[in-house]
């Protein structure tokens, strides 16, 4: 294949490993020479379809106690803030939906990454639209604006469309890697070798 | 603490990623300059109490399939042999009877990464004690005395105790590596992070 290797990375919000890999994306993929499409989704229509209707870490609490346990242990070795945020999971329809319209725009990342620092370094509640407003604003975006534009029908449908294409591509977490050859790699652990596959 | 580093290594002979962290540990232990402590146990009490009467695998097959086509690329790049058993998840009891026998002889780890090479890197159905007896004849051992003692009420006990011990101690799935000050790392993608806390 010719041209600049492209890696998609799905992520959603509300998942407590995607923040770690989404702070650490960025310089592993420049490093590696790879492309990043950054694909926001939502995972609670996936998870419905395996039958439930919550986290899973809230229905395993055994797996839950330790999942925070060890993504404290995993910030901390990043030096990243963490906060276990209250109530989790979070409502991020709306995060989402607004990190749809910001990726098509040049401060798309830095939006979503502080989004996950709100959430998961500081313990804020990112389901309330002042906690996004927040976000925006702190990056110089008319935040209003955007959120209107977020809560249009055409853009609901988007991340909708979105989530049905993960779901096709057989997703059932976050976050996901998926190369141009069709690979899948599941967790922030799996980040480092799906950056390795698509510059096979 | 003085002494050498310690480390559990909590492992069940049906746990797909259990393979890979069973050939790896030996070398990785060795280069951290950590002593490994193998604990078979059976995760089928454990799945039970979760509430799954079958492997999450199978349970939700989107999962499954990734896990099979993730733990194949992990084989691959570690240059391992890898097959699919059939059927799976496999009754492990008494491959995981005979391995507490055998731990405590100097083919203890020998004959825990033979039943795991026999099942995932050749496809063998390891539930059938003729298969456990072919790996303990190929280890030169004789093979009847040893399924003898393997299933005495004394051993039976035993991988109940361990299996109870698991559980106590939060472990829910394997691989599982657990430090002498109390910290769980859960999976083969965790083994390094174990490695390098037990070394703190």
């Amino acid at each position: 294949m010719s041209g600049t290797a492209t890696i998609d990375f799905w992520f959603e919000f509300a998942s407590t490993y995607s923040y770690p890999a989404a702070m650490r994306i960025g310089a592993l993929a420049q490093a590696s020479g790879v492309q990043v499409r950054w694909r926001p989704f939502l995972l609670g229509p996936i998870f419905k379809a395996q039958g439930w209707d919550n986290s899973p870490f809230n229905i395993y609490p055994v797996k839950g106690r330790y999942m925070w346990r060890d993504l404290e242990r995993i910030c901390a070795a990043l030096d990243l803030p963490f906060t276990q945020p209250v109530p989790f999971p979070q409502n991020t329809v709306l995060a989402a939906r607004v990190a749809l319209i910001a990726l098509a725009q040049p401060w798309g990342k830095s939006f979503c990454q502080a989004v996950y620092r709100a959430e998961f370094g500081s313990g804020r509640n990112i389901g309330e639209p002042t906690a996004i407003a927040d976000v925006l604003t702190g990056l110089g975006q008319d935040a209003q604006a955007v959120l209107q534009r977020a809560q249009m029908d055409g853009n609901k449908n988007a991340l909708r469309v979105q989530t049905e294409e993960a779901q096709r591509l057989g997703i059932f977490g976050a976050p996901s890697f998926f190369t141009t050859d069709g690979e899948l790699f599941w967790g922030n652990d799996r980040l480092e070798a799906a950056l390795a596959w698509a510059k096979r």
